[in-house]
């Protein structure tokens, strides 16, 4: 088993004015390849701790992943650290890499300067990843030796420039170090609560085989993701055993399952109507685009989706959705049959095959005893007809929002499936 | 000045299903009171790793602040470590933790388990701290002696359970250990590459006293912000120099500076349009309802908001926003004429003050050699009359969304000012 510690380097991380995104991708791309992540670590902008920790971490480590400190400012000093602690001997200028800085500066009609230029600035002991996205390279040393081989990789902060190299660190990983086997799958399920899921599988969780561990990740957008995972044994046995268990676990849960690994509600939905040929119409006012933006997130999305409108007014809910005046004195427009009104409306606007209408209260104001802050209507039409569910969540006005747009979603799965 | 480290605890974290949003979040909060956070790490749900790393941490911080581990599932050892690790003596269940744990499984029409009782059960040499939004309480433990006197904090990995605990935990820190004091200050810039701007501001930047620290963080939504640090000063003389030098960067920098603190693009938008008694209508096409959600994640936005519509379709265009069939045929979809047609169509629409359209290509697909992947035209239409803007952007499809609606609320900023 290859172990694996990744370095994320920045004051703006430790004051907390950034959060950390790429170690989570990073790992995800070296369990992939079965290396085991140890620890994540996080160190200011300061020589001495970068130093210290990176000197832990390789002697704890067989794989050292830093991200952060490369770019053209006076904070960013990674390059220096890792140049003394890797005992380089100078540095030259990467010729690709400085073409493609080059480049980048006249596409933009900027000139290209010292700041720029000494991006493409490497030490001579590291193998150069050219950075096609951006202007700093990313750097693989190579420490240790014989069964000790070590690798250190330094690549930048930036998620989109990181990501786009990740595929040659892979490469060299599986080269250099020979990584084992590590086996996770994971199943998505919406609708129900950590601690009453946990109750439902206790019985079943005792008695799994003991390397196999379970794991139970709660998210407000996705639901709970069950993530069953195996390390170290032979790949064919791990595969096995655990879609052995998943089938065990789907069947457990039943319709609670939407989904496996990275599916989201969204891209359930997306797959489901587009399977289907069917087109989407949706109707916001508490979630005021939410939905809309979590679909159009995926590629393609122009596929399923006709459009949308998001009427917070009641003027607008009349005149675009036509929604009965009478309906709004009577009932309300946090209601079921404003939402209702609100659903046939956006669907027949767009003439659409389905729709999805949301009506409710995020906060922190507009709450009333009858109807709560996180009160929500949803109302689904299509084939089926029309039908509406009537949720209160407990969060604040972000986190209520991303509730309210989950129901309306997973509402959407449950009815046309 | 105190030190302080962060450990999040979860297996979650290391194999990068979940992005830790929690440890930026208390390291505002600490240093809000005058901590310095040294050290950000994660550990995986092994016992014997979390025992290593916090008595490494321990010993080289004053403050040691842990996430996670606390939920009702198998995974969730945290607070056994830590019984073993301040030798506690025995454990009992927290009374008003308890009854808080029943109401909620009341409320939710659920059964109490054992293990949602046991969320109650705490070790006997702590100071609880009931979580009033969840069920796990929060712990804290003193450590150490006299002028070597530390803090041990546990709190749940939730991130809005923890955070309705710190308001608690930063007055038992200010009480028990006294911290020094930290000056931050940060403003925001937009429209400008961070090379550029570094190169805008090397002279004045190696003339800061050698105390203040300028940092850069770049955010595709945001823009770049401009962070100013001066450590272990004295509060009077701290506040000054970095006024001092924040009004010297603002006059440099003109109208590229939107903002201070936390102030995002869609939070000057709120309170511009606020203070005027405005209201905005959006069409958004490319964007697909992302413009709108940032400003409805704002309370009170329902106030500046009249309301917006997702046109997909060219036939959504011309129904809905009158958009002319000729300007489709002539100029196509992602093209001025028709920017301007949907920001005029929706501002009648919603009979609003401003309007904003985009319209462009996300990816990855529906690039022309014209028309290139990541293109957007946006038009913002007014008081001022009817503006537009095109700008070309090459990232992938959700950063393409993001910097196409952080620029259509840049540009109507422009505008209105």
């Amino acid at each position: 088993m290859i172990n694996a510690a990744i370095c994320t380097i920045g004051d703006e991380i430790l004051i907390g004015q950034i959060v950390d995104t790429n170690s989570a991708y990073i790992s995800r791309e070296l369990n992939g390849i079965g290396v085991r992540v140890t620890t994540k670590i996080s160190i200011g902008d300061n020589f001495d701790d970068i130093l210290k920790s990176l000197r832990i971490c390789i002697s704890e480590n067989d794989l050292v992943v830093v991200t952060g400190g490369l770019g053209p400012t006076k904070d960013d000093i990674t390059k220096k650290v890792l140049s003394v602690l890797t005992k380089s001997q100078s540095f030259y200028y990467h010729d690709e890499q400085l073409e493609f800085i080059k480049m980048i500066c006249n596409k933009r009609g900027l000139e290209v300067s010292d700041l720029n230029r000494d991006q493409a600035l490497v030490p001579n002991n590291c193998i150069v990843i050219p950075n096609k996205m951006g202007t700093a390279p990313g750097m693989v040393f190579d420490l240790g030796e014989g069964s000790n081989k070590k690798m250190l990789v330094s690549l930048p902060g930036v998620p989109y420039e990181m990501e786009g190299m990740m595929p040659y660190v892979n490469n060299l990983i599986s080269k250099k170090l020979s990584p084992g086997y590590i086996h996770h799958k994971t199943i998505v399920t919406y609708g129900i609560a950590e601690a009453s899921l946990a109750k439902m599988l206790e019985e079943w969780e005792d008695n799994l085989d003991k390397d196999v561990k379970l794991a139970y990740l709660p998210n407000p957008a996705i639901g709970i993701r069950l993530r069953l995972s195996v390390y170290n044994r032979e790949r064919e046995s791990s595969i096995k055993i655990v879609d052995r268990y998943l089938t065990e676990l789907k069947s457990k849960l039943g319709s609670l399952v939407y989904g496996e690994g990275e599916d989201t509600l969204e891209t359930l939905i997306f797959s489901i109507l587009k399977n289907k040929g069917k087109r989407l119409a949706i109707a916001e006012s508490c979630t005021g685009g939410t939905i809309m933006s979590r679909l159009v997130s995926i590629p393609g999305s122009s596929e399923i989706i006709c459009g949308g409108v998001i009427t917070y007014s009641n003027e607008s809910k009349i005149n675009l959705l036509k929604v009965q005046p009478e309906t709004l004195d009577k009932y309300g427009a946090v209601s079921r049959e404003c939402a209702q009104e609100m659903a046939l409306g956006v669907k027949e606007l767009y003439n659409a095959d389905y729709a999805i209408a949301t009506t409710g209260i995020a906060g922190p104001g507009g709450g009333t005893d009858m109807k709560p802050v996180g009160s929500v209507w949803v109302s689904v039409a299509g084939d089926f007809g029309i039908d509406s569910s009537y949720k209160v969540f407990t969060g604040d006005r972000t986190r209520n929002i991303t509730r309210f747009s989950s129901e309306a979603l997973n509402f959407l799965r449950i009815k046309i499936l």
